[in-house]
């Protein structure tokens, strides 16, 4: 029952994560393009929270939640959602690469972009490293024991650095773009205007889903029972 | 043996840690006074990573470098570096508001100040929860039982929101100094001069070390045997 509520409470998290970077990009920063100009920037949020935080979460959170699928399928959503992941954090990233290209901004200059990249590079290698580990049929028992243990802290760590990356991201954008310069017409962030209220309020909400993932994660009781010997089979050649 | 080296190692980023953050704020920012400049400011970063990370950090492995002490002895140190890093945080809190008031700069409005004072605040009240809870001779046993999951799982999660804060406040001080403006003579960020470089450097030190930190953590093999019955369950997946 607590597992449930906190898992629903995570469920709705995400969304209003989603929701709230999406409300920033479009109502504050004047919504989406794909031409090199501040819209096309406006996705780089909104994809990187909804593909490094959200289905990310998500995706980890499924070998939590007492579903009846079976192993494979839930298997093959995990690896499903961190691909449909894999692909938003790419386009994420270029819509920032191809925003700096066109207004001569360098690239990777930001502590924010050094965590970012590295997040996205190591996010992108785990997935890949899943896939042939995980599953594809002929990979040797022994070595996916061995890798498992690897697999998830590697998963929980990149998962970390996403936190710590949206965060930083979320306060460079509305210290760079609130800075009473550039013509702007809002108010500057140490006025603390309605839009940085909202904006610093997603960062709280993204951490607030982080930790709670972290949490539901964490307890070794709500594991799926279906899965807790998952890569403990006993490695002697199967004489059945 | 494999502990042994990764304790070693974090013990050393935790130094190195220290020693960049003091020479950032020693060598590029100008040095250190108490007179609301902004060398008063440049104690802000230097206290907040050697008490909020490398201090902490510290505090937590206790409960995995394996001491020959008492588990009274353990605990008192446990308590006694945080005391240290409850003093120093505070302080380094101060050095920013003090900073902020000679200067006119309102305080608590970047996303980086949210999660700072929300990180102190839950830093302070777990220091003296925990306190009264585990080193007061009359607090129930019971009551102790009950309470030490969530002071462990409070305690990572803390730490995780004293990386993500540290992070993003480094990213801040380079993006409002290192702006071309102020009539600085300093490169701005985006040329990424020597002390972005040097800072950004810092950054990714400080998430290793917190990330090594929460790995030595998570391995329930490692624990103190003296202390192996304290708890249930783990708090982190088991990375074994």
């Amino acid at each position: 029952m607590r597992f449930l509520v906190s898992y629903v409470l995570s469920v709705w998290l995400g969304v209003l994560c989603v929701i709230s970077v999406c409300l920033w990009s479009g109502i504050w920063r004047g919504g989406f393009a794909w031409d090199g100009s501040f819209q096309q920037f406006n996705w780089h949020p909104v994809l990187m929270v909804t593909s490094l935080v959200v289905l990310y979460g998500n995706a980890i959170l499924l070998y939590r939640v007492p579903l009846t699928w079976s192993k494979w399928w839930c298997k093959l959503t995990h690896a499903g959602l961190l691909f449909v992941a894999v692909v938003l954090s790419v386009l994420g990233v270029r819509a920032a690469f191809d925003f700096h290209t066109a207004n001569n901004i360098p690239h990777l200059y930001s502590l924010h972009s050094w965590t970012g990249i590295s997040t996205v590079a190591l996010f992108t290698l785990q997935w890949f490293v899943g896939i042939c580990a995980f599953l594809l049929p002929w990979t040797p028992l022994a070595f996916r024991a061995r890798l498992k243990p690897l697999h998830i802290w590697m998963g929980i760590a990149i998962f970390i650095l996403s936190l710590v990356t949206s965060l930083s991201g979320i306060n460079e954008k509305l210290l760079l773009t609130l800075n009473g310069r550039n013509g702007s017409d809002t108010e500057p962030y140490t006025a603390l205007p309605a839009e940085a209220l909202f904006a610093n309020s997603l960062g709280i909400v993204v951490v607030i889903f982080g930790l709670l993932v972290l949490k539901l994660l964490s307890n070794q009781k709500w594991k799926n029972p279906e899965f807790e010997n998952e890569t403990d089979r006993p490695l002697l050649p199967d004489a059945r």
